[in-house]
């Protein structure tokens, strides 16, 4: 098994966050894509979408989709669930994992694509007004995941899942648009600190600094 | 149990043809959401995002996002499978539903929700150049599936699945904005075809007719 990632881009960076809190290790390799590395044809093989990450199986299977490869890695290591042990809280897991994702992670990564000159390569036709028009998208966004927390220790309620990994990787990623929690979100300013002292999210941003290519 | 949902919008649709495939029926309610329904204090309270469709259970639990619901009744009603039933299977799945869902699906609904002036009231700031950039993205993800079909009698390989529902329910959306499968991409129009001749896409294709509220 291979897991084809990135250090720092956020959808790569939840797989991180998810292996990192159930104490999987994967042999993985590091591709940087600022240079048409996801356009060889070597890589379309393997993920015609040209995107990062993708776990290659024993098989060959390919399974790319961040979400898709969490689910396969979360069924092979059942221990420390982060899916939800019923079907009620599966669904809601779901729920709140897609709002964090199509929500404030889709807004944030709308923004940096369309308004920095550096994504161009990534990101034709970039078109900075649609860029800003994401900023309040994830502003207001943010505010929901606030009122959430007022009431619940985690997003999907009292146990830490794969939507808190996707909103933390959200709010982290926020920074290349300098976008920070605004100081009135108190529920989500005391979240993410408590996000930040839990064991598998500091393993994560310890790979996110890392440097090497494996 | 009760469904928020709507006859035509895509995402509600995806839900139509889940239920009408599992054969289970769920008192539903259809809301029209072009006046203002979905910003009522009360809707609110049920998905503080604003979107159907929407399942309240009887314990007031409120799950949205489609694929969320989707799980949730395959979880309830587990015969007729159509989420995978090993976890290669399902992680397969998963990556082409979310390859249909956020690739074709969102393509198509960009293109619609910024270029028609009627979504003006749900879209704002509509940014045309947004919209228009769409359109060839959606037609590049179809090729992408075509190829997928050349080889695969279903969207994620032998068996019928929820990716084979948002591929369909984004291809009939994308009527909305002129957009038809070309030509040449037989493998694709090939499986649309076969497609719409399930009974429980007929079903569904039915519902979608209908003009009563509940």
């Amino acid at each position: 098994m291979k897991l084809y990632s990135h250090r720092q881009a956020p959808n790569p960076f939840r797989v991180t966050l998810f292996l990192a809190e159930k104490g999987v290790k994967v042999n993985t390799a590091y591709v940087d894509f600022m240079h048409g590395e996801l356009k060889a044809d070597e890589f379309k093989a393997i993920n015609p979408f040209q995107r990062l990450p993708v776990l290659v199986l024993e098989d060959g299977t390919a399974i790319s989709e961040s979400c898709a490869i969490c689910r396969y890695i979360e069924e092979m290591n059942p221990l420390k669930p982060l899916l939800g042990q019923t079907a009620k809280d599966r669904a809601l897991i779901e729920m709140w994992n897609r709002r964090a994702d199509l929500g404030l992670l889709n807004e944030v990564a709308q923004v940096f694509r369309h308004t920095n000159p550096a994504m161009a390569p990534l990101e034709q036709p970039q078109v900075k007004e649609w860029g800003e028009a994401n900023r309040p998208k994830a502003l207001a966004t943010l505010a929901i995941f606030d009122a959430q927390l007022a009431s619940n220790r985690f997003v999907a309620g009292d146990r830490y899942s794969i939507a808190d990994i996707t909103l933390f990787a959200a709010i982290n990623f926020a920074r290349v648009i300098k976008l920070q929690v605004p100081e009135e979100l108190g529920n989500l300013r005391r979240w993410y600190s408590m996000m930040t002292e839990r064991p598998g999210v500091q393993a994560a941003l310890q790979v996110m600094k890392e440097t090497s290519s494996a």
